[in-house]
């Protein structure tokens, strides 16, 4: 069989480590050149290859390629658009293909969460239908840490490292201040539906007493009261109290409780804030001076103190792609299979697209403790492998120093297609 | 001459570095026995003093001292404490003295901002006067970098390089989201009289066109409209905008832009929210979608990302206070002199305290590029030494390795002290 070309996008929002999925995929593709023509990426993602706005990523050097281990953001641009279902959406699944055929692209490796792998799975079944057939394979990317059938995803260990190492330091800070000053420190964290950001945040406390103090996740429906109750007893009790919360924490009645605060006067519902919210509700109740901090994207941006097995897997993962594609493996994600807890042992594996579609993987109820304010032993088992491990930037001038690729587009062979 | 003991006291906001000093200064004078006994050190800064409630670190070792040098926070607490005129706290500079007599104090060693030189320059005027002869020596360190005579001041490197690395990192974030998502980042940093930090983050920005596009300085008068104009210049030609804000950013009547947003639903006018005021700004009036970031404490105190040149003066300074002290230096503070700027060379030098206390050091206007919206080259040269080189500390399980000494009280020989 001829070679043929292959095409690669980054979808949703970007990590520290899915450049090093890329690296991983162009240098193993670069090591098959019987089997694989040029790896094409899309501009911005998907929309590149609906635009036709594909990158020549052959006219980078091997050297810039390798450089994008160690550089956060998304390399060729990502985006956040979704291609609805076959019947919605037919033309866009069809010049999907048409651009892949005008390419002479057979292979599709899409680097996403799970709106991403229901995209790859469907580009699939449509390029079998249209009679052109192209090997799908999927690539987990996201710090939400919730693709089934895999350990882990690629950019949470990360986003867990930054976060735990954050609220460490951060506790240290508070703990100094907190006879005349600061008595209160809340960390706001990514995670809108599910806690895994805000536990690994546990993960800095090893011992009773050490900050965080109290993690309040989306899971556990948020209650004043408790609270209240629970951060005056630190404060009396180690004379700081530290909070990690996550953006989606809730009430009751399923209401974000970044809505009830200081998003009010602006009308708009954008996510951010709740740390300010509890900080404050800390404040007028219990009288205590706060500082908060809201991480957004520099936690997931943060490549400067990455998590080496998350970089490892990341690349690995990319690796793999190329090779179950080359395989003829059609339809599946390539997976991380953890094989020992301590010391961590994992290998890669594969899992049918069908089946990662779409499903999202819960926090455990077990990794969450009794009084719901704390990570168990458990979960501790979970995540702490996940952190291990640095593989800092070089830092040219005192900052890290990061690549931006040339980025040269592919010539155009098709008429326009509006999105 | 019969060896003195020392005490040491943090005062004020702590910093990635201040331990760096403590270390610096405790090593130096553990290698002269013979002319300094113990240094205790005032638990919660100053107030540790007037309670008579000293931590003896003779009783920590040598291994233990060693491991400030990578530890953020204050190890032995600080405080925000400022003495007043000697006329009106009279009794408490009694009262120091008192206690430093009763532990045989011969060396007072203050490590903290202009408040902190303020308050060693009184006690080594009352001293005097009380006839018993305390050398009062003062130790930079703030954040704020707002000392004179001292090339820069221990604590601003880390923030320095912390903000600048964390912009850089959201920028290559939104870059790649801004096609279909996300067009602004907003990053709020400390400094609210001084735009040194926010200056900082310019050093991000080596070429036209990077991150970050926009910085707003506490110096110059928040004017919506040329902001406005500013950032859809940005955003139409390269696509998206990152804007670093000072806390501290006022209008022309001086009125805090902060004051003026999501604060009011709470009546409180603690700083923090200036960020989501300009990126609300920006999304009302362009409709551009925003992410902003709130570093808070997690900039001060981000020890895993310090600069080794901070560091080292940090730990440089402890180690010449007890020497400028030995030499009987009264009432100065040591200094960090520059003696070229590119490689960078210093040395340390001293300055009397007399004309540090209460001497606010203010950013250079030709500092801030003619626009208002951007650092000169004038400011890089400065500013870029101070972010440079890295020392990371030790890891242990995924995470920075830090210290908590064991902080042992010297016994009290004195009747209590209200304060």
């Amino acid at each position: 069989m001829a070679a043929k070309n292959a095409f690669y996008a980054q979808s949703g929002g970007v990590t520290a480590v899915i450049n090093s999925t890329a690296c991983g995929l162009i240098q193993e593709a670069r090591r098959h050149p019987d089997q694989i023509g040029k790896v094409y990426a899309g501009r911005d993602g998907i929309i590149g290859a609906l635009t036709e706005d594909l990158i020549d990523t052959s006219l980078e050097t091997d050297e810039d390629i390798a450089r994008l281990r160690h550089t956060p953001g998304g390399a060729f641009g990502s985006c956040r658009y979704k291609l609805k279902s076959l019947e919605q959406h037919k033309a866009q699944y069809e010049r999907l293909i048409e651009v892949f055929k005008a390419h002479d692209i057979g292979y599709f490796f899409y680097n996403g969460g799970n709106d991403s792998m229901d995209t790859a799975w469907k580009v699939s079944q449509i390029a079998e239908k249209m009679g052109y057939p192209v090997v799908c394979v999927g690539v987990p990317k996201t710090v939400d840490n919730d693709l089934p059938h895999t350990d882990c995803c690629p950019g949470f260990g990360s986003v867990a490292k930054y976060v735990a190492t954050s609220i460490r330091e951060a506790g240290y800070d508070v703990a100094s201040m907190a006879r005349t000053s600061t008595k209160i420190f809340v960390l706001e964290v990514m995670g809108r539906h599910a806690g895994w950001i805000t536990a690994a945040c546990g993960l800095a406390s090893g011992n009773a007493g050490e900050p965080p103090h109290i993690l309040l996740f989306p899971e556990v429906p948020f209650d004043p009261e408790r609270f209240l109750a629970r951060v005056d007893e630190c404060v009396k009790q180690y004379g700081y109290c530290t909070v990690a919360v996550s953006e989606g924490l809730s009430d009751a009645a399923g209401k974000l409780i970044a809505e009830s605060g200081t998003k009010d006067a602006f009308g708009h519902s954008q996510l951010g804030g709740v740390g300010q919210v509890v900080a404050q509700l800390i404040k007028d109740k219990l009288g205590y001076k706060y500082h908060w901090a809201l991480a957004d994207y520099l936690q997931r941006a943060a490549r400067h103190l990455a998590s080496k097995t998350d970089i490892e897997q990341a690349h690995a993962l990319g690796v793999a792609a190329v090779n179950l594609a080359l395989q003829g493996k059609n339809a599946v994600m390539a997976t991380v299979e953890r094989l020992a807890d301590r010391p961590y042992r994992w290998q890669i594996g594969d899992a049918p697209l069908a089946e990662i579609a779409n499903v999202e993987r819960k926090m455990l109820p077990e990794f969450i403790s009794a009084d719901g304010f704390h990570i168990t032993e458990a979960c501790r088992t979970y995540l702490q492998p996940l952190i291990e491990g640095e593989e800092p930037p070089p830092y040219r001038n005192g900052l890290p120093d990061y690549i931006r690729l040339k980025n040269i587009a592919v010539p155009k062979k098709l008429e326009a297609f509006a999105i």
